[in-house]
This record gives structure tokens, sequence and C-alpha cells, in this order.
């Protein structure tokens, strides 16, 4: 299948490309670049070293015979995406090609907007593409499980059937964001609903959980062909934090109480999820959505599992927790559906511990890129708009 | 109270900010005229005559002693918001400044794009200046019952109780909007809800439904003190629509099968809810949904209503619907709640007819103004991207 990912300079858009193009799929991308600004911006890099990407389509060439089809810019320019559209007329699109991050989105009034603004018009432009040049063209959009937020009750895949005053209806379930960016998910989300019941374009909407891990079998060892992992408060999951931590010796830092769970998957299944999606398209005029997870852990659990992998790994580790910049419920119900891709063929890993350590040998080979940047582990962006360092919550206590 | 109107020179804006000064409230004002270019871009224009803001604030003097504070200036320009609210220090901002039309929206993907970005990052910038500037302000944004659709259950105001395999939470209503226009305000209504949550602000999210009428006691027979309205496919609603073909004698044309069941209420009506939720804020931190409107009635049975009122005023007419331009169910089930304005006391009019005679008769005086753009009345911006004057299914059918 002909697929075009937007974003394929990023963590997941790198490795999908190398892993569709295995499975003799036709990848092509765009990509302004905006993932390695960012991630300066917050004074930080990719702890494993990334080739530019004129070198990763060179490796790509060698490996695999020809450089996939890739054009420089930006998903707001209308023009560019109709370019883009009419050149390689996809039959698949996977949008990686939005801003990704909460504490990003919640600096100030300039970085909210921009995300907003960034996510919302490149999803519509899109949109728009299909409708006018590829409207047979699935698409596949990274949401994320923050989308759905922590209520009360069971979290189905995207529709719920509910009786109210004694009728029923099916209706889309309600969203409770955590950050500006997260909340331009939830409104890509119910555009791309939008686009799908009226002009009959058919999506795939995936809320997927936190993805770890530094590699994909088919990276093998070119380190040309690795993708990022990022650290800093913005861009790095609290897994790579942890994992980044432990391997500089340095505690690993939950936020709060540690008790806020969510949904985890490692890039490899994250990697197998997409090509089923993909794969498996819905009908047309179909908007469906799947909750891409494997398993649920608290931070706290999660902090748990690397100190124990970390320390078989001769690793001196300790966990303190930190003062919570963000604003959100650390004690909450958590139980979300996600069936469709297991029916659809998923066969998860079940393995996190196996996956750690793959992750934190990786990892122990650029110790002084971490090193050298290691205060971008300790965040300062407050949910209330202030800059503060959160303080270290143990020794607070003592 | 300081109330400041965000989209002054609009319908809805200009008569508040009489309504307001009236009742002794300090009023000040933004606008940027899009309205005014917008209904040009369709080729359109008010079909009562609108004096320029210049004029109008100087009529206001007259009448009421003082000239309101004014600014002319785009909500999207963060720098202007942010001088706006340290200069005037609202203690109320009524948000009316976003593009409020469907069909505008729909129009291609330039429009679709900007209606979102204009909507959307106008609100973020209220929501920051607020924060930042007048933290126990009160927002009271206009959004629309469009922002629900036509579910199958009732519709609460914002937020319902459900249960849920056997457990319960109060959660958002699910919203399902019907154009890129409706969607933006849903967006907008959830980045509310979350700025409320996050920093502790106040709202009244008011899903209004369809305004009508020519004015308001307030205007008196000052024509410099009317009001705009508007009669094009884009600007102008239904009600509008029908009581300005009644003038000219053409027909009146509901689109599809007409039995598309909407909230009406007149504007002083409108006025005096606003004016209930500005006097009457929420707590520090709520964020509370309004549905704001009268009564609900089928487009054919305000058809059948213009019709009649029109016959009495010796206007000659008859119905006769058109292809509907739109995608939207034309028959459902529509009980939405209306009862937290009532409780502040909202007394509401219950009178149609005499409403609709002051209308009909403020119109005819402007027969002309109608007749020179009357094509502006039958539509032909199509929800599928097409361009293409709709038919009369009457004649279609014999």
């Amino acid at each position: 299948m002909r697929v075009l990912i937007a974003g394929m300079d990023g963590y997941l858009g790198w490795s999908l490309a190398q892993y569709l193009t295995a499975r003799g799929h036709e990848v092509g991308g765009v990509d302004v670049f905006y993932r390695r600004r960012w991630v300066a911006e917050m004074g930080s890099h990719s702890a494993i070293p990334i080739a530019d990407m004129s070198t990763r389509l060179q490796t790509f060439k060698e490996k695999w015979g020809e450089k996939p089809y890739f054009r420089v810019g930006d998903l707001t320019n209308w023009d560019f995406v109709k370019e883009v559209f009419e050149e390689f007329r996809p039959e698949a699109i996977v949008h990686f090609g939005e801003c990704p991050s909460a504490p990003y989105s919640m600096m100030d009034v300039h970085h909210a907007t921009w995300v907003q603004h960034n996510n919302i018009i490149g999803t519509l432009n899109i949109l728009y593409a299909m409708r006018d040049i590829t409207p047979n063209a699935h698409l596949v959009k990274l949401g994320t499980m923050g989308e759905y937020g922590t209520p009360n009750i069971d979290i189905p895949e995207g529709f719920f059937e509910i009786e109210f005053r004694g009728r029923k209806d099916r209706l889309p379930f309600p969203r409770q964001a955590g950050s500006w960016y997260h909340w331009s998910k939830v409104h890509d989300s119910n555009n791309i609903m939008f686009a799908c019941q009226i002009w009959g374009l058919r999506s795939t909407d995936i809320m997927q959980g936190v993805v770890y891990g530094t590699r994909i079998d088919e990276m093998g060892d070119d380190e040309r062909l690795f993708t990022r992992l990022d650290f800093d408060q913005a861009f790095g999951t609290a897994i790579n934090r942890f994992c980044c931590q432990a391997v500089i010796g340095e505690p690993l830092t939950p936020y709060g109480k540690g008790h806020q769970k969510r949904g985890f998957l490692p890039l490899r299944d994250s990697m197998q999820c997409l090509t089923l999606a993909i794969e498996n398209p819905p009908e047309a005029g179909e908007y469906r959505v799947f909750n891409q997870f494997e398993e649920t852990y608290s931070i706290f659990e999660l902090a748990e599992k690397v100190k124990k992998v970390a320390n078989e790994l001769g690793l001196e580790t300790e966990i303190i927790p930190l003062e919570n910049p963000r604003k959100e419920a650390e004690e909450h119900y958590y139980n979300p559906d996600h069936q469709h891709l297991l029916d659809l063929g998923y066969q998860p890993t079940h393995d996190m511990e196996a996956e750690l350590r793959v992750m934190l040998t990786d990892l122990m080979r650029y110790k002084d890129r971490i090193e050298a940047v290691k205060d971008v582990l300790i965040p300062d962006i407050r949910w209330d708009g202030t800059r503060r360092k959160s303080r270290f919550l143990k020794v607070m206590a003592k």
C-alpha cells in the first residue's frame, strides 16, 4: 500500500517508515523538522544521536534499494499539502505531524495558540486534500489516551451506547483532556469525525498510550537508522526520563503521588498496531477509534520497574517523587477498553522488563549525552503558567 | 458592572451595548468589523441600514452622556487583547467576537481553516488575558445550540450524570456539531472548560438558540442606534430569510423536509438572558452551561408562522422547500433542557407572532435594499464543497 507518513522525521514516523517498508509497503513522507527545533528550544537533544534526513534517506536507499518520496514542508500550508497529495497520491496517511507535548503547549499564550493552530489547521488541510484528491484514502491519525482524561467510569473505544432518561443513543465518549496539546487532539478527533460523516472519508483515530523503547528489529545495528529518544520535561515521557535518570545515576522522579495510571506499549507493538490499522481500513464514511496500549500501570509502578531492571544492570537508583508541575488527578479510576486491535490480530509483547533492559542498555552508550543536559529532566513548566523547578517531595517531608 | 463586549459592532453586540448601558452598566467594546466584510463577501448587506461605529459611538454619547470605551482590533492578536484588558479591566467579558456562520465555514479549505483559527485563537487569547490581568472576571461566551447536534436523547445543559457498566460520573455532554463553524464553538467550549478547571476562571457558556427580531425598546426610533439584520445564505438565519422573502413577495424556502427542529428566542429575550448571566456570575473555577432559547419549532412551522403574520400584514406569500444544501438530519428527536435561565428569573416573551409583526413591519421599509440583492437568499454553498444554487423541490416534483 502507498502510505504517506506526516512527521516522518519523528520518533514514531521514522520507525514506521522502516517497519512498513520491510513489509513491502511503499512509504513516502513529509516533515518540517519542528521536533528537532522544539527539543533544542527546551535546551535538550535526543539521547540517541540521529542522522539528518538526507543521510537517513541515503541509508534507506542502501538498505531497501530506493529512496522514499520525501518533501520538506509545513502541513499548515495548504498549497504544500495539496502538492504532496497530488504527487504521492497516498492510499493511507499516517498523521504524526503534530506537536505532541503537553508541557510545551502550557508554557505561555504563544505556545498554547501555536500548538492548537499547528495541530488543528494541519489536520484540516489533510482532510481537504483527502476529499479533493484521494477520497478513498484512509487517514490513520495519532491521538492519545490523554484525550479521555480520567473519568470515573470505563473508557470505551471512542463511542458508547447510553441510556439517559429512558431513551438510548450511541454517542461520542466525552473527552476531558489535561493540556492545550491534549485538547488540540480532541479538536482534531472531532473535526475528523465530522469529515468522515459529511464527505464519506474513512479514518482510524488511534488513542495511543505511552510508547517506550529505543528500537525495532528493522533498524538492525545501523546507527543511521536509529530513531530519536527524548528525555526533556516537554518531549520526554515519564518512562524515557526514568531510564535516562537511571543511566546517569540520578533519582527517578514521579510527579506527585505517582498513582496516575496510564496505558503503555512498546515501540514494536505500536508499529504492529499501526500496521494492522493500515492494512485493515474502515469502510467509506467510517470513523473508528482504537485505544492502542498493552497494559496500564501507575507512574510509581513504572518507576519501580525501571529501578528493578536498572539494578539488574548494575545501575544504582532510587525513587524520589517531585512536586507535580501539572494539574491532574493523582488518584483515579482507570479502566479503558482495548479490544479493537486485539480483534484485528494484535499480539501484545507482554514483557516490559525485557524491553526496558534493551532500552537501558542502548541508553548507557549515550550516558554523556544525557549527562550534558541533565537539567532538562527536572520540570519547571507549571500548569498555572509560572516557571519554577519542581522540588523533591521526600526531601521536603524530612 | 464593567462589561467588555467583544464584537460590539455585530447584531447582538450593538444591541447588548445599549441594553446594558440602559441598566447602568459600564460598557466597553472591541471589534475589527469583520462582519461587515463577510456579508459584503457574500454579495449582501444588512437589510436595515446601520451607522458606522464612529456615528454609533457619537449617538451613544448624545443619548447616554458618554462614549463607551472602544478599540478596533483583532482578537487573534495577543498584544491587542492584552492592551484592551489592561486598559479596560473588565469585570465581565461577553464574547461575540467570532465568525458565526456555518455556510461561510463550509465554502472551502481557506474559509474552514480561517474560521476555526479565528474563533479558537481569539478565545484562547481572551482566556490568557483573563488569567493574567483580570482573573476574577466572568467570561460569557456565546456558543450555539448547534454544538449539540440532534442526538436521540434529551439534551441537558452542558453536563449529565450517567451510569455506564454499573459506575457513575458527571461528564460533559457529547457534542455532534454540523459544520466547521459549529465545531469551532465546541472547541472553544472545551478550551474554556479546561481554563476554568486549571486556572480557577469563571465562565458561562451560552448555548443560544436562533435569535430573531429587529429591535429592542432601548433603540427607540433613532435609526443610528438600529442593529444589523442579515438575510444572505451565510449570515441570515432561516427566520430572517423568511421575513425578507415575505417582504419582497418571494416564496419562503425551508431546506429539505423542513422538519429540522431548533430553539428560538426574540432579541429582547436574548438581551434579558445575557444580562441575567452577567449579573449572576458563577463561582471562581466554575464553568456552567446555559441552554438559551424560549421555544422549539420546526423550520416548516416557522415558515408557517411567518406566512400567517405576513398575510395579516397584506403580504402574499407561499412556502416552497428548497433542496437542502447542508448535510443534516431532517427528521429527529429534539428535547433540550432550558431550566438554568428560568431559575435565574428569565421571563420568556412567549409571543413569536407579535415579534414577527414588528420585524416584518420594520423590514417593509427596506424592501428595496432586500430586493437589490435578493439572489443571496437562495443558497449555493453545499456541504459537499461544491457551489450550486439549490432547486425548488415542489417545482421538481411536478
